[in-house]
C-alpha cells in the first residue's frame, strides 16, 4: 500500500482516515482537494507530505494550463501557498512545494509540467534512496531478542514506501533479528493502532499495541531496550519536533535509561532554526479529542487543547539517524559531510 | 448524582460507562449482578468500591435468608469471596466486605440484616467525615491564579459523594480560588473525558480536556502547579496504585518539577504490603483498546497490553493527602497518631 502515487492526470491518495477498517483510494484532481485531504489527515507523515506537496505543484500547474499568462502566476502564486501551508508542522511539505516550483516557466506549457513531474518524481526516488541509508544505519541499533516502543506511524504509510523509525523494524526482521514491538495507540487519531499495527502484523513482527500512558509501565515492567519514532522537523540543535506524546515518551524514556531514538531524513533538519522553540506547533479540532466516529466521548460544552505536535529537547534523545549518519549531542548535523 | 445508594430492598447503582451521554441506574438485587457490575465498570474509584463491597454483604445476605442455616455459610463465604475479588487492585473492595463481614451472625435474620445494612451505612459516613478531613488539607496546597492536572476520575462518582483529588478542586472553588485544570481523557476507558470533566463542568470549574500523552506538553508550555491525583492501594513505603498511565504522569511530572499529590483515605492504605511490589496489578480485555463503543480501532489480530492499573513509586510523589494528614518521604503512616 502506498500512500501517495502520481496517475496519468491525477494524484492518487490512500485514505489513511479509513484504515485498517477500509482500503479507500481519493482521486484527486486539482489543488483544494489535496489541500483538504492534507488538513483531514488522508495523508499523512513527513516525507509522505514532502511528496505531496512537490506532486501539487504539478496539480496545480495542470489547472493554471489553460489560463492566460498573467493569471497563471497569481493562480499559481496563491495555490502553492495553500498548499505548503496546509499544515503547518513537518518542513518536508513546504520544501516539497519549493523544490518543485523551482522548476516553474511561464507560459505553462506541456514540456513544463512534464518537468514539474519528473522533478516530484525524482524527490521521490532521493527519498527513498536516502531512507535505505538511513533504516541500514538504524538497523545496527536492533538487537537480537530485543524489546523496543514506538509512537505514531512512521511506516511506508507515513514515507514514499520505506518509512523511518518503521523502516528500522520491516529491515531488521529482514535480517532475521527476533525482536518485539510495543505500539503507543497514539490518541486522538489513533495512527499507531490503525496504521502501525496494521503494518508490523503485514510483516509478521510481533506487535503489542498499549494506549499512550502505558509507555511507563510497559518500560518498568518489560525491559525495552529502545524506543523509535520519527520526526516533522529538527532544529539545529537537535529538538524535535513530533507527533504529540513524544516528548512524554522522551521524558519516561531518560527515567527508565531508555535509548531513544529519531529517525527521519535529512529533509526534516530546519538547521535554519536554532531551536524547537521557533517551531510552529499546529492546534487541531476539539472534535478530534471528543468525539470518535461520531460518537460523543465528553460533554459537548468541554474545552479542548490538542496540540498536534510536540517538541523533544536534543537533551532527551540518544540520537537522531539520517541518512548521513548517527548524530549525538552536540548535533553537528552535516558537520562530517 | 451518586454512584451508589442502597434501597429498601436492592442497591442501586448509577451506570458510569454510560455517561455523560446517557444517565441510567442499574437495580441491583442480588450478589452476582453487583459482582457483573463492579467486573464491568458500572461503579468503579477505590472509596466506592469500598462501599459496593460493604453493601454486598447485605445484599448476598438477604438471598441468603431463604436458605437452611448449614448452607447460609456456605453460600455467603463464596458469595463474598467474589464480590471481595470481583476486582483486584483496589484495597477498599475486599475491606468493605471484610468490615460489614464481621457482622454476620448465624440464623440469619431481619435483626442481622438490618445489623449488616447499618455496618454499611456507618462505613459510608466515615467515608464521608473521612473525605471532609481530606479534602480540607488539599486544598491548602491549591493557590489563586493556580493552574492544576489530573488523571482518571477521582469525583463523587468514585467515592460516597465527595471526591479525592477532584474533591480538592471542589472545595477550592467554594473557598472562591480560581485555576484552572487540565484532564487527561484517560484511556481506553476515558473516565477523564465522560466523567471528570461532567463533574467539573457541573461545579463551574476551568477545565480543559487533554489526551493522556499532552501531559507532558502542558507542563513545558502551561506552568502545572500541581498534579492530583487519587489511589487504589498504597504501600508501607508510599508506593501507589493507580489507574494505568500515572506512573508516566509522574515521572514527567518530576522531570518539569511540578508537585505531584495523591489523595487518598486511610482506607486506601495498605501497611501489610512493604512496596508496591507487592501489589497484584488486574490486567483487562484487549477489546478496550481494540473497540469503543463497537467500533474496531485496531487490526482484529493485534495483541494488546491493557494494565488497569501501575505503581507509581513513593519516591516519586510530593505528598500523599490522607484524613490523618500531608504525609511525604519517608512514609511513616499513622506514625503521628
Amino acid at each position: 500500500m502506498l500512500p501517495l502515487e502520481l496517475m496519468e492526470d491525477h494524484l492518487q491518495l490512500l485514505d489513511q482516515r479509513r484504515l485498517p477498517a477500509e482500503v479507500k483510494y481519493l482521486q484527486i484532481f486539482d489543488h483544494k482537494a489535496l489541500v483538504e485531504a492534507v488538513r483531514e489527515l488522508a495523508v499523512r507523515g513527513a516525507p509522505a507530505l514532502g511528496a505531496a506537496g512537490a506532486f501539487g505543484v504539478w496539480l496545480a500547474s495542470r489547472e493554471a494550463l489553460s489560463l492566460p499568462e498573467d493569471r497563471q502566476r497569481d493562480f499559481l502564486a496563491e495555490a502553492l501557498r495553500r498548499i505548503a501551508s496546509a499544515r503547518p508542522t513537518a518542513v518536508n511539505l513546504s520544501r516539497g512545494v519549493e523544490r518543485v516550483a523551482a522548476r516553474l516557466r511561464y507560459p505553462l506549457n506541456n514540456e513544463v509540467l512534464e518537468g514539474l513531474r519528473q522533478e516530484g518524481e525524482a524527490l521521490v526516488a532521493e527519498d527513498q534512496r536516502a531512507a535505505r541509508r538511513m533504516i541500514s544505519l538504524g538497523t545496527e541499533l536492533i538487537r537480537d531478542g530485543g524489546v523496543y516502543l514506538t509512537h505514531c506511524n512512521t511506516g511506508g504509510l507515513a514515507t514514499t514506501g520505506l518509512g523511518t523509525a518503521l523502516g528500522v523494524f520491516f529491515e531488521a526482521k529482514r535480517q532475521n533479528k527476533k525482536f518485539r514491538v510495543f505500539v503507543d495507540e497514539t490518541r486522538p487519531l489513533l495512527q499507531g493502532s490503525r496504521l502501525t499495527m496494521t503494518e508490523l502484523l503485514a510483516e509478521d513482527i510481533p506487535a503489542v499495541l498499549i494506549t499512550d500512558s502505558m509507555a511507563a509501565a510497559v518500560m518498568k515492567e518489560k525491559g525495552v531496550d529502545g524506543v523509535f519514532v520519527g520526526a516533522d522537523r529538527i532544529a539545529a540543535n537537535g529538538d524535535a519536533a513530533n507527533k504529540v506524546g513524544t516528548l512524554q515518551l522522551a521524558v519516561t524514556a531518560r527515567f527508565f535509561r531508555v535509548p531513544f531514538y529519531v529517525v527521519a531524513p535529512e529533509s526534516t533538519l530546519d538547521p535554519a532554526l536554532a531551536s524547537g522553540k521557533e517551531i510552529k506547533i499546529e492546534e487541531r479540532s476539539a472534535r478530534e479529542i471528543k468525539y470518535l466516529d461520531g460518537i460523543q466521548l465528553a460533554p459537548e460544552t468541554a474545552e479542548v487543547f490538542n496540540p498536534a505536535f510536540d517538541v523533544t529537547p536534543g537533551s532527551l534523545i540518544t540520537a537522531v539517524i539520517t541518512e548521513h549518519g548517527i548524530f549525538r549531542e552536540p548535533y553537528n548535523f552535516g558537520a562530517d559531510r
